[in-house]
């Protein structure tokens, strides 16, 4: 099975490269908050990796929060190295945080996509994803 | 100044059912988590609320999650008192948690409303929240 559930003792300098390379493939820009700091968060987080060869070819987080409207679980940060796209590893990091969420008890799972990804919208929405009636609103800090 | 974090030592039987009965007037029918739960997430979540003559009449939660994009902080569960409304509670909960999210050094705050709720989406573009170019998708667990 390709996909492992990363935690912060199985991290090496290597890996950690191959985390930061990869999610530069998704925004080359962006200040990247430390993979050791992200798993520090303990238990109620999950970080999937889609491994080939030891090749990092995927991950997508769950980040989990306890609110008076439930016990939530936020998607974030997948990624799919280029050339291996369309191959379904979106598709099993998914179904994987999605077992995760089930196990850990959430009352639901999050997520938020650009209006324009449509092959990561039909990817959701065969998942069981639906689309809320709700806009989503961000204030830079 | 009526406005006052809330932490899990501070939880007495009367402040647990207020904010039971506050809630409610959001969603009368939704499970909710138990305060003393959500509060033992320990420093890095929010719960504000407003207080006159120790009566609830405002409250707003800010949970905090790190993740390789960023250290940020959802809102959510923003509820003032109905025959409170309109009297600026809202603003001054959401100023709350914006200066809680400052201190926290949180990359960015989100929210999500839902598109009918007009005077709500007012008060969170005037706070300088901006709707972002994607849609919010969500899965029951």
């Amino acid at each position: 099975m390709p996909i492992e559930i990363l935690n912060n003792t199985d991290i090496t300098p290597s890996i950690k490269k191959q985390i930061h390379e990869l999610f530069k493939t998704l925004n080359a820009d962006m200040d990247q908050c430390d993979i050791d700091k992200v798993l520090s968060q303990g238990n109620d987080f999950v970080f999937a990796c889609y491994w080939a060869d030891n090749e990092l070819l995927g991950m997508a987080s769950l980040a989990t929060y306890k609110v008076i409207s439930g016990y939530k679980g936020m998607v974030e940060d997948v990624v799919v190295s280029e050339a291996y796209r369309g191959q379904g590893i979106g598709r099993k990091l998914m179904e994987k945080l999605i077992a995760e969420g089930k196990r850990l008890h959430l009352s639901e799972i999050l997520l938020f996509s650009g209006h324009h990804r449509k092959p990561a919208i039909a990817l959701y929405k065969s998942l069981g994803f639906d689309l809320k009636n709700s806009g989503i609103y961000t204030l830079k800090v």
